[in-house]
C-alpha cells in the first residue's frame, strides 16, 4: 500500500476531453476483451492488492466468457492476499511455461521494465497489449493505454470500464475490485480517496463483495511471528530530539529469526507515522542482495518532499512514499542517510529536527 | 468505536413498514427542530466520534438557523475528535448551568441511564425530548424515538434525516457527519459497513466533508506519551498456549508514568486482534475508582459471544465487543477472569485454547 500525494486536477476542458477519450478507450478494450479467444494477465513484481484485485476482477470475467486465461506474476505473494486466488489458475513467473496468447493485458504497471521478462517470454507470438494503469508516470507501452491518474487505484479504472460495459459483476469479481480499492486507499483514509472511489465500493459491496472476508484476510492476518517482529520494530525506534524525525532498522537476523520474508516488513515504516509530532518516517533493512540497503520514507507534511531527497540516492517514489537501495552496511549507511535526513529538514523548516 | 456484532436483517414487509414509519418521524423530527427555538443536545459520557459528528450536525444546522443551542457533555473528551468543536458553544456537565430549552436532543444513547444528569438538570422546564439512535436496545425515552438499528451509525441517521428534508450541507457538517460514520465503522471495516454507509460517505466527501483533517486528527494524532503507553502494552501481552486468548494489563502507574488520560487505554484491546490465530482479546485497567477493574473483551469468533460471558460479572454489550467492571485488586481479576475465559472457551470451542 503506497500513499499517492494527490489526486491530479484536470482544467474543465480538458477534463471533458480526457473523459471522451477514456469512453473510447473503455469501449476499444470491451471489444478487445470480447474478440480474442486467449490471455496472459501480468501485474508488476510483489503484486499488492490492487494489482492482484484488478487483474482477477478480469481474470473471472473472461473465465465466464470461457476463454483461455492465465495469470502470472514475479516476486512473493503476500499470504493475506491468497484467498483472492481459490480456483484461479495463476503461476509464478520463473515456474511459467510461455505458450501461444492473443492479448496481453498488464495491470498496474507503472513502468513497461517492472514486467519486461513476461514481455519478452511471450514476444514471439505478438500479442496484442492492453495496458491499464492509474500511475501518472506511465509513458504508455500497449496497442491500448488506459491510463487514467485521477483514479485511486487501477482496481477503479476497471470497475469503470465493467460498467461501461454493462457487465454483470459477479460477487468474486465484485470481491477483486473491492480489494483493490480498498488496499490501494489505505482502507479510504489515504489522500487519494475520492466520492467516486467510495461510491464504487458502496455498488461493490451491493454486487456482493464479501468484506467480512476481505476485512478477516487482509487488516486481521498478521502472523504471530510477524506481529513479534513488529513489536522488536517497534522496540528499535529512534525518535530525533523533537520527534520529528524517526526511524527503525530491521536487520538481516532479526527477520531470520522470526522466518519473516522480507517482503512483510516494508509495511513498519507506517507505523510511527501516526504520532502526532512525526513529520518523517524512515525504515533500514538489509536487502536480499548483501552490501546493500533498502531504505522506506514516508513523509506527513507537504513541504517535505520525499521523492526529492531520495532521488540523490538514486531512489525516487512520491512526495509522500519513496524509496532507495543505497550500498553498504546497515550501520554505514543509517549514519549516512540519518545525517542528510537531519540536515534536509533543518534546511526546509528552518528549525532543528 | 465499538464494533456492531451484525446488521439486523428485517423481513420485506416489515422493512417496508419500518421504511415508512422512519420517514414519519423523519418529518416530525425536521418539523420540531424548525418549529422550535431553544436546544440542548446531549451525548453519552465519554463522547465518541459517533456522538459528536452526529451531535454537531444538527448543532451547526441550527446555528446556521439562528437558533440558540448548547451542546453539553460529560466524562472525558478525546482531544482526537476536538478538531471538531471549533467555534462550537459546548460545556462540561460539571461547569453547565441548566437553564431554559424547548428541545433536548439525545445522540447515541443506548440507554436512558446514561444521561439521567441533563434529564434532571432540565426536568423543570419539561422540555420536548428527541432520541435518535442506532443502538438496538434503546427502548426509547423520548417524545419522538428514532432508533434505526440498521443504520452503521447515529450519524448515518442524521445524514438520512438532513437529505430526507433535502437541507443543505455545509463543509462543517458533512466533516461532522463522516467522522461519525467513519469511526463507528472502523474506517469501514467493521461489519456493520453497509452499501448505505459507504454511499453516505462519498455524498459527504462530495459536499466537502475535509477527510484530509479528519484523517490527520483521528487517524495520525497519537500523542507520543501515548505510543510509548501503548509499546509497553504490547511488551507486557500475555498469550494462551495456541495464541487463541491474549491479554494485557495497564496498571494505574503505567497511564500515569505517561499522564495518559484512562479513556485513551480502552482501545488497546483492539491492537492485537489483528493476529491471525487470536480468537479473544482482554484488556485489564485499573478504574477511577480504587479496588475496581475495568475489563474489555474483543471476540474475533461468532461462536464467542463476549457479551454472554461479561453478563455473568455484571457486565455486557455486543457479541463481539463487550466489558465490565470487577471489585478486586489487579492480579486477582486478572487471575480469575483469564481462568474463566479459558474455561468458557474450551467449552464452545472444545480445545484447549
Amino acid at each position: 500500500m503506497v500513499e499517492i500525494s494527490g489526486a491530479i486536477i484536470w482544467e474543465s476542458i480538458e477534463e471533458k476531453k480526457g473523459e471522451m477519450m477514456l469512453k473510447e478507450k473503455y469501449h476499444q478494450i470491451l471489444e478487445k476483451l470480447s474478440s480474442f479467444y486467449s490471455f496472459l494477465l501480468v501485474t508488476h513484481p510483489n503484486p499488492d492488492g490492487d494489482a492482484l484485485g484488478s487483474s482477477l476482477a478480469i481474470y473471472h470475467l473472461l473465465k465466464e466468457a470461457n476463454k483461455e486465461v492465465q495469470l502470472v506474476y514475479d516476486g512473493f505473494l503476500d499470504p493475506k492476499l491468497s484467498f483472492l486466488l481459490e480456483n484461479v489458475n495463476y503461476s509464478h513467473l520463473s515456474q511459467f511455461e510461455f505458450s501461444e496468447v492473443e492479448a496481453l493485458i498488464a495491470f498496474d504497471i507503472g513502468d513497461k521494465k517492472r514486467i519486461q521478462k513476461a514481455i519478452d517470454g511471450v514476444k514471439d507470438f505478438h500479442p496484442f497489449v492492453i495496458n491499464i494503469d492509474h500511475h501518472a508516470s506511465n509513458r504508455g507501452f500497449g496497442d491500448i493505454d488506459l491510463i487514467a491518474p485521477w483514479a485511486s487505484s487501477t482496481g477503479e479504472i476497471v470497475y469503470h470500464l465493467l460498467r461501461t460495459g454493462e457487465i454483470f459483476i459477479h460477487s468474486c469479481t465484485a470481491t477483486a475490485l473491492y480489494t483493490a480499492i480498498a488496499t490501494d486507499t489505505g482502507f479510504f483514509t489515504f489522500s487519494n480517496t475520492t466520492p467516486s472511489s467510495l461510491k464504487s465500493a458502496s455498488e461493490l459491496l451491493e454486487m456482493g463483495a464479501e468484506l467480512a472476508k476481505i476485512t478477516e484476510h487482509i487488516v486481521r492476518s498478521k502472523s504471530y511471528a510477524l506481529f513479534q517482529l513488529e513489536r522488536e520494530y517497534l522496540n528499535s525506534l529512534q525518535f530525533s530530539p523533537n520527534h520529528h524525525i524517526v526511524w527503525g532498522v530491521v536487520p538481516r537476523e532479526m527477520v531470520e529469526k522470526y522466518q519473516v520474508p522480507l517482503a512483510q516488513v516494508g509495511d513498519f515504516v507506517e507505523i510511527p507515522r501516526n504520532i502526532d509530532t512525526i513529520a518523517i518516517s524512515a525504515l533500514f533493512r538489509d536487502e536480499d542482495t548483501p552490501g546493500k540497503v533498502k531504505i522506506s520514507l514516508r513523509s506527513n507534511d507537504n513541504e517535505l518532499d520525499m521523492n526529492r531527497f531520495a532521488n540523490s540516492f538514486g531512489g525516487g517514489g512520491h512526495a509522500r512514499a519513496a524509496g532507495a537501495v543505497v550500498e553498504g552496511s546497515l550501520e554505514e549507511v543509517v549514519e549516512k542517510i540519518i545525517h542528510h535526513l537531519f540536515e534536509y529538514y533543518e534546511k526546509i523548516k528552518k528549525e532543528a529536527p
